[in-house]
């Protein structure tokens, strides 16, 4: 599917002219990694969760990430208000429900925050995906047993009723708005062993909404640039330490060449 | 000792498969480091702290990993939450207490999760389990000034009393449950030039807990494992940065037959 | 100027003769990083802010460490705790006013720990410090639109006020202390694909004024040393992923003759 190939590469373009700025409530455990891959795919990161500078911070936000990997109720209060503030500016919020499933907090967390904000874009894996459709995913602590084909049905009717696109990621990764549907074969199983690799899908994602108007392509080719990524740091190295040396590399330095011709996308059926 | 090289290869063969999930406690320095070191040895984090979940996380969990690190009262109190829960349900409990000795904070609270928890092991060095003993311990922030060798009599007697292992890491590591005692003498100098190492130290501890019934063993293996790689790790290079790469890469590629030639851990005396 | 090369010379060799402890209460996206970089160039790291600890944990220290990355109200309080027991002590205070001119809580808290705590050196980039000074500064997250050029007048005149040592950090870093002022002209591009390159750059600073009691003197040789590493990894590679690991293996391994060779520090006007 050529035109997502062209798209991936328009999108990454026009993100290195922008260089927006993401702002990040997010984990713990990802922050500097997910700093780094945003400056990576050219675009600026911030980190900031005081609920007495979300409202103002978010303001400057070209997308505003909500990531609820270490969450607190008080993190989660923050998310809210940075995420009504982000709506009031037609900020794009993109919403990574990590662990959604594996504890009732997360669960509960992750709908009261799509109750109370508009979320453009979910990124999730297939079990958090499942859990918000209220189905019992399988999950063990934020790693999914389950993958995008099981959570098909649930994806796609859950973007429909909440008017929202789902992006699921595991070996293959489903893409759906509620009426169209892709599937994205980029990735590598290395990237598992890389902590945050689903968190930093969902920054480039983020980053993609911000040069490109429809969230399902700005979904797809962001996970097909990621994957790709993945894909040419395997390349150098089959350990994690040097894959994720390697990955952020690739973040930075894949050509338009190497986009064209590896991002695979495809209509689902 | 032969036994223990076999043993070591046992486990992380065991490791493997099983893929654990080890719930952390941690501090904010070490998050995203002790995730990798996790995944690297083919287990899965997780890193969850809120009260409002500890509990219900911990149940899936093959082992607990409690860090006070970057402590503070409230998160002193999920760990207690998530110990006691994880004593009823006989998940092992590792503590890390990180620069006890160094603030009366620090030294008062390991104390009291010790009170209030059944810890399974200690991973501390010299100072640190010497300040749980109740003697003033060398210590600058997080580094101790004092060998394994000089916390000998403290750490047997304190294992002895708590029914407990204890593991004292350093140049050579001392690890005792009041009966039997071994040294470990893998490891290289380069390992206190990357931050975390003690951390990544007590997370590889706690999952080799989740195959191996005898502390003692378990925990000895897994610091011969460890300091194996960080020798792996400082053939590939001399210098901080690539040294914790190349780490990350041995942890996760060390070889049987690399394991087997090794590891170096021999009776106390 | 030679006899800047020659007093970062000296500056390294004392510190890694020394090996001070340096507390940092910093933000939670270079805690990792800054820890590394702290034990690469030959000091201590730790990494503490509960109220009821970094009184005691301070008096350890060589240098305290206060970056407001990710403040909360709560977090800013025990910086005031620590840097007004450094005052007592004469520990030198080190304030890294991360973002202050993006949101007004980050101006207002850099500012009343101005007030409250007697700091030696503020390093910040332009945009920062201009907006300590009561201009606008540009800048979008933590990224300074503006070069330390245009704050020339304002870093001058507001070092002059406070009495107090300002470094500006940018493509050039502009040093002083209302009195002299200089030039630093090392570092690279890259440095600025990597997240918390500046935090880093306060960390060394830090780091400097334990062995150097002159503050223009240590910031500017800190700024170069630092400047230099990455010069030194960008040498070795042109993307960021194996860029950052260059940079920390740069500050641990550059040797006395790159550093004479290497530094370019010059005087103002």
């Amino acid at each position: 599917m050529e035109d997502f190939a062209r798209k991936a590469c328009q999108n990454i373009e026009a993100l290195r002219k922008k260089r927006p700025l993401i702002h990040h409530i997010t984990n713990m455990v990802v922050m500097n990694t997910t700093a780094n891959a945003t400056l990576a795919i050219g675009a600026s990161p911030v980190m900031a969760h005081s609920p007495n500078e979300v409202e103002e911070m978010v303001s400057f936000a070209g997308a505003l990430v909500l990531n609820i990997g270490t969450l607190t109720r008080e993190l989660v209060q923050s998310m809210i208000i940075a995420g009504q503030r982000a709506n009031k500016l037609s900020i794009p919020v993109i919403l990574d429900p990590v662990g959604a499933g594996a504890t009732s907090l997360r669960t509960a967390e992750a709908l009261r925050i799509l109750e109370k904000v508009k979320v453009e874009i979910i990124r999730g894996n297939a079990a958090e995906v499942l859990s918000l459709g209220g189905e019992k995913g399988a999950i063990k602590g934020v790693e999914s047993f389950q993958e995008a084909v099981e959570a098909v049905e649930v994806a796609t009717s859950l973007a429909a009723k909440l008017r929202i696109t789902l992006a699921v990621t595991g070996r293959e990764d489903f893409v759906t708005d509620g009426k169209r549907s892709v599937w994205v074969s980029n990735g590598h199983p290395l990237m598992k062993l890389v902590t945050g690799t689903g968190c930093i899908a969902t920054t480039v994602v983020a980053a993609f909404t911000t040069v490109d108007p429809d969230p399902l392509s700005a979904a797809a080719t962001a996970l097909g640039y990621f994957g790709l990524a993945g894909e040419k740091g395997a390349r150098k190295s089959g350990s994690p330490g040097s894959f994720q040396v390697a990955l952020f590399d690739a973040l930075y330095d894949l050509t338009k060449r190497e986009v064209i011709a590896g991002i695979r996308i495809r209509a689902h059926r």
